[in-house]
């Protein structure tokens, strides 16, 4: 059973996974990806393969866990942390820990296995935005869930052990560090200035231009002013919107921005391996007084982030990171990628 | 010339290091380490190869920029920061950045190609140590430079670029988010409890003992509680000491402990790539009264991070980390593993 530890200086909180129970000798230098169709347990006719299950788009009404689906979720069958036990907190000597309670399901996007998210078509990947969506709703109604996070891990190098295209979804019985330093920011900017702190980061871009990617009427990349990584991108709804989940209205000009620019990234850098990750409100439930103004001024955002430097000491000691690229050079080169769509 | 930004919502500093001016193709998949002594910088002979050395101990009194060292200090031929120019700090719309401004200089720990850090003899690691320290005093003259940080990248996956045994040096001129968090949670706990937090987690694992690596009288090496990654490991001063560059009475028995411990980690996983960082108060001149307080709390350490898994799109989203090997593992592994110290 894995648990949750806090770090007593820092108060950064830690995945045990001790189920995992790994020796020394499990660590080999290069861990390679699974890249063959043969035994992939998200390929179609392999349902069996996969824990039963959690909801499926099946447009010809098939039996689940059967062939039919066009997007498909499933509990990881390696959870990082586990929902079939309780939330338990206590202490341990001076130290602070929970139990390893959470969710953690993956989103196989395709039946195609072959295919990245960008080969998708705009409506294939609308569904898969509206399937997680979906799942985000329902987690958030467990109140022990502070907080779910989206992400896709795309070749081997950015953690991925299976080829065949799918993100994941993590529920954390605690909010990130990563995220609460982001309310934390967008907070202190809306006391001072009453605005939503990424609104102003949008209009800003748009009257600059030198760092933007890609737009249609709705959503907006761009390179980030700080990025910390060579092609770095930030992906947005133009108007105010709280929460991933909520945003349903324009659920198709976010396909389609994602699909494009996926397609300018894969176009300019070769097929990269890369990592993208979606920040929205943490869960309103738990603790709705204290979080209520800093959900106002959350902007729920798509970070992209190609893996194509290593992270070395200098980063793991300060928390700086050292970018080859400037984003105004990144944004250039994507910017004038071609696009399907 | 490089420049540093600030993050408009989390306050992270980033280097843009335009000078290196990277172009999209520049990013081969797999970046090689150059492990041959042919061109080696760092080797006996080549000393013309480096920018003009900055200190070295010359047991024979030789000249500068000849054989005859012992360890050597060079500025870095490619660095993050730059020195030869003015500090200077301005507002670039709604954002912030400064000059990139700072010090970034190489530590060759031995004339042999082939040593590692463990390989070395205590009398050596000694040497390498003190002018470490020495070179972080000297540093802290400067009152722009907010923190010096000390580290070492093992391996092309820890972002070695050459396997010649060598740490590096990098003052900043802000004191880095990782360090700024440590510094906090020291001073919180310190204002609760009136003692300092490291001290109290020395106390608390020698009660314990489960986490123990390695300790002789003044040095102790165990794993952390909360262990972000597996056989990572925290070095430190038994008795209260804010300064790693200030710790010179017992700097045998710290390089007795450096060498044991890093003589365990290797015996336990065969030469594993790997990161360590030192993290020590920062330069006290540049606010006396605000940081005194929380000056007097902090405590030196050394955190060693092995590189045996990969970073994916939880861990950057979230700030979380999995770790598969519990500490308690790891440490009897480490425990058990023979020194020849």
């Amino acid at each position: 059973m894995a648990e949750l530890r806090k770090d007593l200086v820092t108060g950064r909180w830690v995945i045990i996974a001790t189920a995992r129970g790994k020796r020394p000798t499990d660590f080999p230098p290069d861990v390679k990806e699974n890249k063959g169709k043969e035994n992939c347990p998200f390929c179609t006719g392999n349902e069996t393969m996969t824990p039963p299950e959690i909801y499926a788009i099946r447009p010809n009404g098939s039996a689940k866990n059967t062939p039919g689906w066009t997007v498909r979720v499933v509990p990881n069958k390696y959870p990082a942390l586990g929902i079939d036990f309780p939330l338990t907190k206590k202490g341990t000597g001076i130290y602070d820990q929970m139990s390893g309670f959470g969710a953690h399901e993956v989103i196989v996007e395709s039946v195609d296995h072959e295919k990245t998210i960008e080969d998708l078509s705009t409506e294939q990947i609308r569904d898969v935005i509206t399937v997680c969506q979906d799942r985000v709703q329902d987690l958030h109604k467990d109140v022990r869930f502070r907080y779910v996070l989206l992400f896709k891990n795309e070749g081997p190098q950015a953690g991925a052990s299976l080829s065949h295209p799918h993100s994941q979804m993590i529920a954390t019985p605690v909010t990130p560090k990563r995220v609460k330093e982001e309310l934390v920011g967008a907070e202190a900017y809306y006391k001072q200035k009453e605005r939503c702190i990424f609104c102003d980061i949008v209009a800003h871009e748009k009257e600059v231009g030198s760092r933007i990617v890609y737009e249609n009427e709705h959503f907006i990349t761009y390179c980030p002013f700080a990025s910390r990584f060579p092609f770095e991108m930030c992906l947005l709804p133009k108007t105010h919107e709280m929460n991933f989940h909520e945003s349903r209205t324009h659920v198709v000009e976010m396909a389609q921005c994602l699909k494009a620019t996926m397609e300018k990234l894969d176009g300019v850098l070769n097929h990269p391996q890369y990592n993208y990750v979606f920040h929205t409100a943490p869960n309103l439930f738990p603790r709705r007084g204290y979080w209520q103004t800093i959900h106002e001024d959350f902007h729920w955002h798509l970070e992209i982030i190609p893996r194509l430097t290593k992270i070395a000491g200098f980063e793991w000691g300060t928390g700086f990171y050292i970018n080859p690229v400037a984003p105004e050079d990144a944004a250039k080169y994507l910017r004038e990628a071609e696009v399907s769509v």
